[in-house]
């Protein structure tokens, strides 16, 4: 079985695992996922006390819920939690009542077109209850006989904690980059299993390749409060992460996309529009707008690290977004794998970019001597006449010669592939050639000089 | 009656009361058209004394003319200056004489095609005479028998002076815009009669806002001359004005157009284009030349003031241009309106623009508990679910994102709406909102510092 | 008879004289070419001796041949190098000896297609010896019973130099220019004697049109190993060495290109778009790559000098591209003129332009008082009006107002001429103009300030 196969199979299996575990902001359900994710690399979770103040934010309440429904008057559940998380609006407060229809309905959500599933609703900063339900169970509700029944067994801990993940993987340079995905939406699988699986994959990834060149940071949180109290408790490391993405809605049947940074050419733009480029694939472009998932923290005026994501069914973009209908149906470990393979290549890219500089500054070095140039010469750019061989030849030829051409210490490796149009893993092997023959050295970007310009 | 129609009453009584004054460079023409144009708003009139030298030129002498006509030998006037200013070339001094017709040719000047009325001529640094016909008139002349009679009754005072107009409103911040209009032009209503009477109610307009956010000044002088002499009597404030309008040809029957400043993507032009696209309207643009109205003055090297202009029938562009044809068949109050509605908006928007900066800069502002997040959660984006309501609060919503994304000191209020894709109106009422709450704050752009750059 | 048609004559009588020499990177047939070209403009030859190292390269011994063939079994010359010189593969060691068609084999170069003529190839740093040779005489070869004949007279003289020749041209300004061409390719007419004669009579156009503004080389070099010790030999003087050009291959049949300097948008590349706008000509357009000539050496990083190609069939470009067919019927002096007249302006362009300084900063200069603006005003862009004088004298009128709207110190002559649409030419006639006028002073470009900027 290949790698990708074996990949798929494995993808599968934690989807079916984790699809039912009740996520919110805070609780069970998001350890539980924590310590299932756990397994495909070592996350390390933190605690942040609810009521702690975190910018403009306070962290909830700790929510827990056991169990909810309604009954009709016969006592028939027409409507119960235990099937799917979504029922329930996400920190729904206890009730165990009887009520009219009349009474119930502002609390009922709910789609005009039964088609469309349950709708996914949440009411995390005010105490309220809700029931979350088809429009076949909103009509059953409407047309019953009597009072219905219903129960919410929930309760709000404030000595509780909200639980965040991370991976800290230190490379050798201390520059570091960030990867984040968020917790906190229960039974919806592009929105957002897809992302926090892919990124833990990501960071097994990672650590199986030995150390990488940069600092990468994994981080799983619950959206928004989440995000926040992370900056918040991280905040002096957080101010001078480079760039990074934010991992969303990357399983789904559609085409891949791309949405940019903020800043649209940061590095981490010019890596994933490489990484897409050396597959030939054309993805979806999204313009950078701050409505979308964690950018609007993580871009935040105060932070601005510029973060990318790679979709495949971006938020808002699909039918079955937020709701019951996004769900195994929808997203499979196949999927998510196209995902995967262009978000490895695209942080490879960020990670392994370096600035270069030649050791032969002043006019070409002499290739012959040092076996890279054909014995012969005159045939170069005689195309009518080159065979296979001579092909790969002249394209290596070519890629050295872009290479020493740059390698004035302003350019890096995407800067090669970019203008070359040869791919990045064929730059960073003429690139190891070249080094092994003491022709370039490599440099970090913090020493970059800024001398002559070459466009 | 609608405020625009009463408007358009208004201009048309102005069109036709200032229409056949005698305007030039100099004399009881351009006063009588100042005083009339002070009705509409309170100019100050200034008199430059006669052969001040002003840079590169010299004020000329006050020019004065009472009758001018030509007769045939039978004594019939055959061109008569009191039916049209046109008639006479500018400064055209004295003459009493009996003449043959080629004698006369070379005076005249006539269009070979009938139907193209009088040309306009001038000759202001050379003492000259001279007489513009219709091409019938000029048969005539030709045609006629025995000496022709020519009479023109004027004078030059070297002791007069030259009169210009202005109107300065101080607004709560010291750095000053300009709008500058051209007063020589005698009996052409678009050419400039119809950009006298939009300066004019633009200043009205202004005033009765109250104290606007930047100092204005409003400028009435002759062309070239004018606008140089102006100059070197404020040398010092027009050193540091920012940029402005030269307001001309703005009542033609054809399409609204914009010329772009020397700069092309001033604040000014972002204005104007901000302005035409809130109204949905694409101008005729018009690239920077510096042939053209007084920004060859304001935009000279040595002042570089970057200027627009907002067209309806640009100079050069309409066939009745420098011509009697260019007259009040050719120019209406309602034509005048549209330009002025563009040009208020353009104006509105240079003098409220300013640069924000959060007051919540680490993480996004916790929008829920100040009443601007629908209190369940969940539907934004879901598109195909929101009713109208949910449409409205969605776009609301959107703004307020842009702009506490963008608010980090060096965007301004024109950077949001081209980003967001919303209304500078709107803007300004989310801005408002936001003040209301306290989550942001003005500054003025001398403030503006260059950290990171959102694109 | 025309000048270009005594020209053209000119260039084919060098074309026939030169073809035949055996260029090479050393050898006397190098030093006759440059004897011939020196009859065209004065050539100082300078001698580098072998065995100097120059940067990461070893000058090589100078090699000397005398003769060359094989001779089949019956003692018939199948191949001899007398008729061309393309038979040897550059830089071959002796060898006298009798051998199989399978010993032969490896050292033969040939086409597939007998219609492609002879390859050319070289084998400068590996010690070889090799034949080129027809389809047809490689089907001989290979028929032929018995042994083959191979004779090669040449030897290497390790005391010996490296021939390259340079004029140096001094200007009023020491700021330098240089075009270099390339002397090593033997028998071939367009790559590369086309752009010796070319290179050789701008030289001689310059030298006649007496002291230039800039300082200007012109170089004749071995490709490659020359200029790699062009630049050693010269380093001080070419590290400061602002642009310039490699003149390569402008003889061909085909349509005119340019190939663009590293920068892409500098003033060589300005002069060069320009050059050909004025001609109404749209070259073929070759983005820069590090692969091609010399550039790979002026344009390293240790040099960084800016260097463009004008070309007519580039290398790479058509298919008689370093084959026997690059011959004289492939290249004429009617088309090596064509190149010749766009090298010409171009160089005159960058030679010439500077900045330029209004006097009159303040307003614009009264161009009536100095005679140019017409007497009677009133018709400018009224172009209905217009005869063929008023045209001119409009387009005079635009022309200057350019000039002196632009001339803030920081724009330059090309600058005025892509902005106004007029040619080089007339920009130069209106600056006369206006100097003479002392409207405007000429300002070397290192004491550009960084002032207002116009787009």
């Amino acid at each position: 079985m290949s790698q990708s196969a074996e990949l798929t199979i494995e993808i599968d299996a934690y989807l079916e695992r984790l699809f039912c575990l009740n996520r919110s902001l805070t609780g069970e359900g998001n350890r539980q996922t924590l310590r299932i994710l756990s397994e495909i690399a070592p996350i390390e979770t933190k605690e942040y006390p609810c009521s702690t103040q975190v910018y403009d934010w306070v962290i909830p309440d700790e929510w827990s819920i056991r169990d909810a429904w309604i009954k009709d008057s016969s006592g028939e559940k027409i409507v119960d939690w235990q099937t799917n998380n979504l029922h329930i609006v996400g920190y729904s407060e206890a009730v165990d009542r009887k009520v009219s229809f009349e009474e119930l309905a502002p609390r009922l959500h709910y789609f005009e077109d039964n088609s469309r599933g349950i709708p996914y609703r949440t009411s995390y900063y005010d105490r309220h209850w809700g029931f979350c339900v088809t429009q076949i169970q909103y009509e059953k509700l409407r047309s019953a006989s009597g009072k219905l029944d219903v129960f919410i067994d929930s309760d709000f801990n404030s000595s509780g904690s909200m639980t965040v993940g991370e991976i800290k993987i230190a490379g050798r340079k201390k520059e570091e980059f960030l990867v984040s995905t968020y917790l906190c939406h229960p039974s919806m699988a592009n929105d957002n299993l897809s992302g926090l699986i892919t990124t833990a994959i990501l960071a097994r990834a990672m650590l199986n390749r030995g150390v990488p060149e940069h600092s990468w940071r994994f981080v799983f949180v619950p959206e928004t409060i989440g995000a926040i109290a992370y900056l918040k408790f991280n905040e002096l490391a957080m101010k001078t992460v480079r760039g990074g993405f934010v991992v969303t809605c990357c399983g789904g049947p559609g085409a891949l996309g791309y949405k940019e940074t903020y800043i649209a050419d940061h590095l981490v733009d010019r890596a994933v529009r490489l990484a897409f480029r050396d597959r030939n694939i054309e993805p979806l472009h999204y313009r950078f707008v701050p409505d979308g998932s964690d950018e609007r923290q993580y871009s935040s005026p105060g932070f601005r690290i510029p973060v990318a994501s790679i979709t495949k069914d971006k938020y808002y973009e699909f039918p079955e977004y937020h709701t019951s209908l996004d769900n195994l149906e929808f997203v499979c470990g196949a999927q998510i794998c196209e995902s995967l393979t262009v978000y490895e290549d695209a942080i490879r890219i960020v990670d392994e970019n370096c600035l270069i500089r030649t050791r032969v500054p002043n006019g070409e070095a002499q290739l012959g001597r040092r076996g890279l140039y054909p014995k012969v010469g005159g045939a170069i750019g005689q195309s009518a006449a080159f065979g296979d061989d001579q092909d790969n030849q002249q394209a290596q030829l070519d890629l050295i010669g872009w290479v020493l051409f740059l390698a004035d210490g302003n350019h890096d490796l995407i800067a090669v592939a970019e203008r070359s149009k040869h791919r990045f893993r064929a730059v960073q092997s003429c690139v190891a050639l070249l080094l092994e023959q003491d022709l370039i050295e490599l440099i970090p970007s913090s020493q970059a000089a800024s001398t002559a310009r070459v466009n």
